[in-house]
């Protein structure tokens, strides 16, 4: 049975430097491969940091910019997964710089190919609002060592409806990289080991933590399984957490909790 | 603004006995006005008790059957309302009883009207699909002290879809008589708050204990608030717990966390 070994990555970063948040990357991948994982899931806006107010513009690259690459340097160099989040801009039809711009997560393989790249649905609060487009694609996936891999950011795994969507297309391991703040502890506590167990996947939830402009992020950052434990639990500091996502425990919990299997869908009409 | 004080029971009941269980309903009710309650909820199939196999198609009785008059007795007696799970007898059309049974859950006002009657749309294990047929209506409501109901039986909230169903008809308080067994526990810990906050409602989950039958049930009953946490919360054993659903509390919630306006239903097509 095939099994992969996650490492989570929580950590405050650093707010407008990419090169700095880059550095820090290329060390905890280093951590994570010694550990011996296969993937390393970061923070959302990690490639920037998240309390960039005006320097969204700037800062904004497209999903094969600069930024991809050097990730992909360091998922090369570490042979492991990164899953990172970032601002990203939308490339023009004639190859042009758009002026839409997404709040992303990418997926780059250990080969340094991008895997997959998620624009977030459920755009929160006044600073995203105001610089962000929300995403119109509900599932984005990808495979990786014998797993079907999904992604969402934040605020999205809060409304259950986009966590079924995942569910219902195979999803084994959501990741959701987060910018989650006080007092929302009950999210990371709770509502995610919720999200797992309802939907028989497992979730990994990679915070950002500390102070960073307006925001005080609370780390707590966990890889919840089907059964609702917490693999692994992060605490409010800066932390790399691994724990194994493993095929043969998930298929054994999905037989005996079958939820999707006595879901009845003619009831949910009045949800769209 | 209008509050109502809600009182959960928590209890093992006596399988077959109905008249066992109406006493016991009868002195629960009594300690329930005492302490103030205008509500009393009780478990999943209280009226018979939940393990009595064979003998389902005996004890089931129409919506307006004797059980419903002696709990209408019970909550005129001490002026509150009163839910209660039971083996529901269809009605035939010529007055004749039918032959279907749902394992369903009513509403009696304080004045001893029918205010609603909910039949399990979700069946759990091979006891409950051998003996009875599922509902077809996934959301029934009433209103009691200024505060819209709603109801659903334990598998039932198990299911995001079911609940949301009530959100979005303006459900503030859900009752779920349970019967949560061994080793769900994480159903009645964690899952129950976090329907209450992804939701913005009050949910009072009122579960059965102790063993019965072949089943071994966890107690741990609680009611729930939009924030997550729970106003009250019993232990193992048998116990009656109460706590206020506020108004003025629910209505500041859901300004705050604005889940429902922030969905974007054209994206959840996939849950159909």
């Amino acid at each position: 049975m095939p099994s992969l070994r996650t490492a989570l990555l929580q950590t405050s970063g650093r707010p407008g430097s990419v090169a700095g948040n880059l550095s820090a990357l290329d060390g905890a991948a280093g951590r994570a491969a010694d550990a011996g994982a296969g993937l390393l899931v970061c923070p959302e806006m990690f490639l920037t940091g998240y309390a960039i107010g005006d320097e969204v513009p700037r800062l904004a690259e497209p999903a094969d910019g600069p930024g991809a690459m050097a990730v992909a340097e360091i998922a090369v160099r570490h042979g492991l997964a990164v899953l990172y989040g970032y601002p990203e801009r939308e490339s023009g039809e004639s190859g042009e710089a758009g002026e839409r711009i997404f709040n992303a997560a990418q997926l780059i393989g250990p080969d340094g190919a991008r895997l997959a790249n998620y624009r977030k649905t459920h755009l929160f609060g006044p600073f995203e609002q105001k610089w962000f487009t929300p995403g119109e694609r509900p599932v984005v996936q990808a495979e990786l060592g014998g797993l079907r891999l999904g992604i969402v950011i934040c605020y999205d795994v809060e409304f259950p409806e986009n966590v079924r969507a995942h569910a219902l297309a195979g999803t084994d391991l959501l990741l959701v990289p987060t910018a989650l703040m006080r007092p929302y502890e009950f999210v990371a506590e709770s509502l995610v080991p919720v999200r797992a167990f309802e939907n028989q996947m497992y979730v990994a939830y990679a915070n950002r933590t500390g102070e960073e402009g307006e925001f005080d992020f609370t780390g707590l950052s966990c890889l919840a399984g089907p059964d609702g434990a917490a693999v692994a639990r992060a605490g409010r500091g800066e932390e790399l957490i691994v724990g194994d996502v493993d095929r043969g425990l998930l298929d054994a919990s999905r037989e005996a909790n079958p939820y999707l299997r006595d879901r009845r869908p003619d009831l949910y009409t009045s949800l769209l």
